[in-house]
């Protein structure tokens, strides 16, 4: 007889330190203690990130196997194996929400496809926090995910993103040790009435969410080094 | 002398019943049941979302302001009063994340540019979930709110956003009474292989996330009466 398969959980994965359990609901942390099977970006953050919200069983006893950037369509299959035997499995990222941003977007339509039950649970997301926080359109919003990093193809799409900025807030993301290049490539290629909102450190104490002109932020350029940021470009009239 | 400035929480409100507390994070209710003055899209929905959370003290010395679609720019200043005076605030929707496909976006603004601390809190968005469980490009995506009432804009529009949705996960909503009206619309406009995404009754015992081609949802349409749903469009080949 063939088991019933198992359900696919997705996990977003809160900061580490003490923000861990603060920032996930009770539904969310009843789910991931009771897997034991897990599909993770990085093995050793994710047994790190289980012991900071209290998973209560031998991590020797959970299964962890690899999804990253660098998984093939191939090497699904393998992945997709425990839950069509009927385990129910947890898919996390290092950091923020699976798929958004982030890699799983072909095991979950994989999953999908052939009939696993798929489970979105509720946890931060920068991404939502950064745009509620920004003041700008939220009825109507655009997510980039990465800029490229050539020079000329960033300062191209910049101008590309703010020219589409009027009526639909337009969202991007940088690697930290990079928020300074994209931070100057902003202050030199946008118009100085333009808005960019930068929302720094979003769930530790060091927070900040500031919306200003690009004029005004030549003049005053913030300190985004090593910060995880998000960046939100508006040109909304109202 | 002038007192410190109050800071403005941003609350997303889970739904109603049981899963209200299940899907909040602690850090969430710890600033939800210390706050006294709420800014509400509904006073009435709020009381009683407040109820099902456990607010701790009588609501009547919890004070209700309301800010809806119909707050007017010039309204906006006798909500700032508050916060300006030093009281903490939280900004509250019917259900979701304020500012998100919600008002919110202008108070938010007038209150950064008045100096006032503005926090974000984490908890559930329909969208977001949506998207993490659609199977579909989580590293670019657009969110349109609702689209058009009128038959022949709801066209022209779903066709421009079938065009986009290669690249770019394209998502929208429709209040629950509309839902037949848009499948339809989204069955008779798009084309037989553009896949949609419908994920409806997020969080609810009902839930229910389905991935298929709009050939196939033509042979099995779905029952979407009074359900809230989150459309999502993709016609990406990977």
């Amino acid at each position: 007889m063939q088991p019933d398969k198992g359900t696919l959980y997705l996990i977003p994965v809160s900061l580490g330190g003490d923000s861990a359990l603060s920032t996930l609901p009770p539904a969310t942390l009843e789910v991931v203690r009771n897997l034991r099977a897990f599909i993770v970006e990085n093995a050793k953050s994710a047994r790190h990130w289980l012991k900071a919200v209290g998973y209560p069983h031998p991590l020797q006893q959970a299964r962890f196997y690899l999804l990253d950037e660098h998984t093939r369509e191939d090497d699904l299959e393998a992945l997709l194996a425990p839950l069509l035997a009927g385990e129910d499995c947890g898919l996390m990222s290092e950091a923020g929400c699976p798929v958004v941003a982030d890699p799983g977007a072909a095991l979950v339509r994989r999953a999908l496809d052939a009939g696993v039950r798929v489970v979105p649970l509720v946890g931060p997301s920068s991404i939502l926090l950064a745009l509620m926080a920004s003041g700008m359109n939220g009825q109507r919003f655009a997510f980039h995910g990465y800029l490229p990093v050539d020079k000329v193809q960033r300062a191209t799409r910049l101008k590309a993103l703010e020219a589409q900025a009027g009526d639909v807030t337009q969202i991007f993301i940088e690697t930290p040790y990079r928020n300074a290049a994209l931070l100057q490539a902003l202050l030199e290629h946008c118009r100085g009435d333009t808005r960019l909102c930068i929302a720094a450190d979003l769930m530790l104490p060091t927070e900040s969410v500031a919306t200003r002109t690009i004029a005004e932020w030549k003049k005053r350029p913030p300190d985004l080094d090593r910060r995880p940021a998000v960046f939100l470009l508006s040109r909304a009239t109202t």
